[in-house]
């Protein structure tokens, strides 16, 4: 297959990337390289030493022989190579991670809320515009996150994207109907995603596009069997109050000593994968898309569901390291509940790395060999969710 | 109070600035003129003569001594005149009518689907944004749409926004929620006025903003009792096939003999309101704002409910000019129901102008006066809604 893969330097679509193009894919990456300027504005980088992009695809050409061509230019402003790219290269399918993925990145300022808005809701719509225009049938794989669906309702299971309602019709009567699960974002950045959700819905609806939306839960870990084939290769690894996700975070403290800092009192629940399972999963939603003419397809991308606390003291458990509380910055409950459905990916194959699985140490590996890397001033999340 | 009116050159924003502005507030428009570069690049103009903004601002000092100040930047690209404007007037209301308003020209190309997207959600953002910023307790009033609510569902009556719904919970017991009606947007234009109400929910979630969201139906008519003061202060009237409402549109071809154009079977059916209640209404939103910490107040600013044939046979029948249906480019259903609630604006105060009023003919004097500055050529609308 062609595959167009939309940020395609990142965290995830890196080894995304790597792993489509050994699976014998034609790959080709779009990326404008905007996670690695925010490093610099941010002034932290990935503990660990990724190469530049070009040297990257380089080392890999050399290790296996595939070459992935990388275009770099931004598809949320640059409509036309967009377009002119799509027309060339036809792709059977396109991953769009192309979007500014941080949610308290996305509250820093005024500016940052700004920036992930038009970022993210015009990177979506270009793309989905482009599709029409060139006239393809392509496949969209999106990744959404869990974060979506939000805190709205307790007690409720969360199931994939659709949820079943009875409401009263004209005449009093009770009647069902399926509807995209209510969106309670907590974040700019979550918001995005939500706002995304109409535009696939429209666009499929409207113009026949086939459209996966992947609600992932939060990644950890870094490396994947094909980021390990050579040093030169490795991903990169976040482990700053922004990017970094909470579960590297807390390896990454261990690995230095820092207290595992947990915001309020780590009762809040969230969903997790491993990077090797994201990885997994958009090779099967690639290979499993939706018909023409069916509606968006909806996939929860998430293996496990935790309280953070607990994560916490698993680590603490395993390394001696003590935890920390701080204030909850966010604007959410500080114990809350997930029960969410997560039956498609399974079913299509996805045999999930759980975090019991002794990972855990080797990251915590990963984390020490580059702790010398590490800025400790950067691992505090700053960013108020609300004005004073 | 103070009242900053964006989009206040438009034809809802003209009308409702003068209507402010006679009533002692003190008013404040921002306009980039955008409406009127679009009748250049449409090649079309308001039937009625209307004047150049500013001299339009001169006429109205003239006749009522008020002054409207107007400010002339783009509120989805200019942030910081936006935020500065803020800070300095400290307005107690704004009104947002400052987006792209034309459900068939938002599907006119791919070009046109991408600055509806993006000139309405960031306008949307950004006043939120510089509410936020500029620490204002600021009421916003936004005009949204009855089209947010869509053809997703049949056989129930819409309500003011929240929808109850019933689901059943982990433990299988049925439980009771209010969730935004579920959006089933049917053009770009319409799905940015859904995505505009989840960036309205987060920010009153996150940032206790106060916010109206008026969901308006088709607007008819054109003069107002402010404008009707002068010649000079005349309300546009648009015919053509963009930006042309269907009621005005029959009432122009029926001034000049054109047949009355009729899309699919005309099945379609539809929620109206008058100019004149739409300037009210926007009086009595602005007298009646949300507390601080209250939800999203939603009200549907309509007063009737018609099939589009059944208008087309009561102008038919008054002036003597035939139907011609033509194809309907649109992708929904040829006949449709709409029973909507519309409570909350009548309680306030609202005492509907209806369709029966006799206002008809007054309108199509209008039309009649000013017939020589029509371009029956831009009657017919073009926007395929799909790819072929």
């Amino acid at each position: 297959m062609k595959i167009l893969v939309l940020g395609g330097d990142g965290f995830c679509g890196w080894p995304t990337s790597l792993q489509l193009s050994r699976s014998g894919h034609e790959v080709i990456i779009v990326d404008n390289l905007k996670r690695r300027e925010i490093d610099v504005e941010l002034g932290v980088s990935s503990l660990t030493p990724i190469l530049p992009l070009d040297e990257r695809l380089e080392a890999w050409e050399e290790i296996t022989g595939a070459r992935i061509p990388h275009y770099s230019f931004n598809i949320a402003k640059d409509y036309d190579p967009l377009l002119s790219l799509l027309e060339e290269f036809r792709p059977d399918s396109i991953v769009h991670f192309a979007e500014q993925k941080s949610a308290p990145y996305s509250m820093k300022s005024s500016k940052h809320k700004r920036f992930t808005l038009d970022n993210n809701l015009n990177a979506t719509n270009n793309v989905l515009a482009a599709i029409v225009e060139a006239e393809l049938n392509s496949h969209l794989v999106h990744l959404g996150t869990m974060g979506v669906y939000g805190y709205g309702f307790s007690g409720i299971k969360i199931p994939e994207g659709y949820l079943e309602i009875r409401v009263e019709d004209i005449e009093g009567k009770e009647v069902k109907q399926e509807i995209l699960y209510p969106a309670y974002p907590g974040s700019i950045y979550h918001m995005t995603k939500t706002q995304d959700q109409l535009l696939f819905s429209f666009y499929n609806m409207n113009d026949d596009l086939k459209i996966t939306d992947l609600h992932q839960g939060i990644v950890w870990g870094t490396q994947t069997e094909e980021t390990r084939l050579d040093p030169r290769l490795i991903n990169r690894f976040d482990y700053d109050g922004d990017f970094g996700t909470v579960f590297n975070r807390f390896l990454m403290q261990s690995a230095i000593d820092y207290p595992l800092t947990v915001h309020g009192s780590g009762g809040q629940t969230r969903a997790f994968i491993n990077i090797q399972d994201t990885v997994k999963c958009i090779a099967l939603a690639i290979e499993n898309p939706p018909q023409t003419g069916e509606r968006v397809l909806i996939m929860n991308q998430m293996t496990e569901i935790h309280r953070i606390i607990d994560l916490a003291e698993l680590v603490s458990r395993l390394t001696g390291t003590p935890i920390q509380h701080l204030e909850n910055l966010r604007n959410e409950a500080d114990q809350n509940d997930l029960v969410a459905e997560s039956k498609t990916l399974p079913k299509l194959g996805l045999n999930p790395i759980t975090i019991e699985d002794g990972l855990l140490m080797e990251i915590r590996e990963t984390a020490k060999k580059y702790k010398d890397r590490c800025n400790s001033e950067k691992i505090l999340s700053v960013s108020a969710w609300r004005r004073t």
